[in-house]
């Protein structure tokens, strides 16, 4: 019986190199590769290809003028060809920390760098991302530090009738410390789900590292799914394989406050289900874009519950609708919230955001009212590199 | 003040609509289609292309001669090209029920179908997926049933001196039951990590599922990283976003048992954390591949830690090496493993496995010795396919 030896899965690993190399021919390229100076390079080998461009939020955007405004498209660079097929493009000037994505374009057809396995998914489009260190972006990054846990969990929500996934981060310590938490809730945008601050916000990430450094207290942080028409991500749910949208839920319930009528729901399975400290002074909740809508809405519509209040790149409803439950008597709620002094209310945006105007219209109507907030105004528009980091500069305000 | 609508999510909804169409060029096409009679169409628009394939496990596999055996590879068909420079291929026959992979190829350069946004990664390469319903496919599948908890988490390994990730599924209910569950620990195969059960093996929609039926007893499902030099999966430890490779492990911790040595560290961590059944009679230890080698020989070095072993398309180490202790008295320990008469020794193999002959002679090995066994044998081979139909075979089969 020596015989047998121990070998089944090297030798397996032999024969998959081995079919993979003859049928793609020869040794992966290596791509992006980031020089020690943060110049990146990007190959693709394409021999057959007759243009190979990359595209990606690195290189300068395009503005695109639209009906509706003018929108920043990624910017494009043309790759050259060199040795064995290998297309390659070295940026000019080193990169600035930051998570970055891309892709690649060939002869027209976009499509992921087949060299890198990381990706994140925005709605509808998968792209690749990497990561220049130092600064901000080393927040983004896995570090020697100790790591919260990370939950995918569902509950049940009365008010809407239906079960709901949500994401649930928990701080390292918290499973063993036998202590109770503030809860930070936070709200994807437009076509984003449970899993959108997770993947493209780097939140696991960013809290482990704020946390590790005494920058932010040790709490919990929910990610909700506000499609209210919506069970879970993309996927996750009954609905199956579905191509995502930007508008997953129908208008109906959007118009109706539906999503922001309901989150009781999940504030009370919360408090059920962890180890919280379940009071207004130990509660937060912030959204990006459609989130910020939502934020707003809520903790005005329920002025006893959250003391935080981030609106990230974007305005509550303002509009009062008497038939609207969830949107009445917006002028006398929101002066019933002020009256409360929540402990932080904070807007942030982008200078070339097309919010931007709406976002100053609101601040001016808080500012007409005498209602204080803090502002936070960056470069850049309506992209997740501002959501990270307005969340790195929210999440240290919290609680203290 | 009315004038401030909160129209900005839908403007966003509406530029970024267009800009897309504007950059990419007219409606999406959709891809794959699965028609009602499970035919299914794959569409990829590519108008400069000169020719498209789609490759995938759903075509009849391409043997490739290697130096050390026959390896199957995924098969290839043409797409032709119609309307609007996009192509098509129609399958000529329905498919069967499965969770199906594929790529395109263009002119020769693999790449994701950028009409779905649905991926798995298997060691280092990226492919689509799609599901065909009925039988037991319909085990992989998010179905209308209570859903489980899953956890991405840390804990520490004293004896591998660091701390690693784990991926814990509890079953739905167990937050809020006050119950104690039993445990089945799930390793993954070589190149793989403590996802690779979730994402290629379906396991907490087959275990929901089952358990949904009352196949299988609510139980906590615990997939470990089992690769003794790595912390944690490639992109989720401070290694960063490394290209995954077959073996992660230096071959000096795999020839001296590292991981299973240290195997207890997590089997303690597990009883500390969770309401487990902290006993041998309510836990279980499987594994594909290297993972079906580790449960093996954990199993038989820790003998009264697990009643339930299962060893999917892999065999146990049988050299014993007096200078590993891990792998010391190889016929003693396994004397003393059956000695104490396992709830269940479960061994699964497909006909067509390069590990199939190693796979009889540990049978013949059982056999000659009196050790008694279950054994299921399945068509294919070394694919992930057959490890979600063992592990839909095995998992009813505990503590009962």
């Amino acid at each position: 019986m020596k015989k047998i030896f121990f070998l089944s899965f090297f030798l397996l690993t032999a024969l998959t190199t081995y079919a993979q190399q003859a049928l793609w021919g020869g040794a992966p390229v290596v791509s992006p590769e980031i020089h020690d100076d943060n110049t990146v390079t990007f190959r693709l080998k394409a021999p057959k290809a007759v243009k190979v461009q990359v595209t990606g939020d690195f290189l300068p955007p395009i503005p695109i003028q639209t009906p509706r405004g003018v929108w920043d498209a990624a910017g494009i660079a043309d790759l050259k060809e060199g040795k064995d097929g290998v297309w390659e493009y070295t940026t000019p000037e080193p990169l600035g920390p930051e998570l970055y994505s891309y892709s690649f374009i060939v002869d027209g057809l976009k499509m992921l760098d087949p060299a890198n396995v990381y990706i994140n998914r925005d709605v509808a489009t998968v792209t690749n991302i990497f990561i220049i260190d130092g600064g901000r972006a080393d927040l983004y990054k896995v570090n020697d530090v100790p790591h919260g846990t990370v939950r995918r969990m569902w509950y049940n929500s009365p008010t809407l009738k239906k079960e709901r996934r949500v994401t649930v981060y928990t701080p390292a310590g918290y499973e063993t410390s036998g202590k109770r938490y503030p809860v930070f809730y936070l709200l994807h945008g437009s076509g984003g789900d449970e899993e959108a601050w997770m993947a493209l916000g780097r939140t696991s990430q960013i809290l482990d590292n704020l946390i590790a450094q005494g920058k932010a207290e040790p709490m919990i942080v929910v990610m909700t799914n506000g499609n209210a028409a919506q069970e879970a991500a993309p996927g996750e749910s009954k609905e199956g394989f579905i191509v995502p949208t930007m508008t997953p839920q129908d208008s109906k319930e959007v118009n109706q406050g539906a999503f922001e009528t309901a989150f009781p729901d999940v504030v009370k399975f919360i408090d059920k289900t962890f180890h919280t400290k379940a009071d207004k002074h130990h509660r937060a909740i912030a959204g990006l874009s459609m989130g910020s809508f939502h934020s707003g809405n809520i903790s005005r519509l329920y002025p006893d519950m959250f003391d935080y209040v981030g609106l990230f790149s974007g305005t509550p409803n303002t509009k009062s609708n008497p038939d609207v439950p969830a949107y009445a008597d917006f002028d006398g709620r929101l002066k019933t919230q002020f009256a409360k002094k929540p402990a932080l209310y904070y807007i942030a945006c982008g200078r070339t955001d097309f919010v931007y105007k709406s976002v100053t219209d609101y601040r001016k109507l808080l500012d007409t009212n005498g209602y204080k907030y803090e502002y936070y105004e960056s470069d850049g528009g309506h992209i997740w590199r501002n959501w990270r980091v307005y969340l790195t500069e929210f999440a240290p305000k919290l609680f203290k």
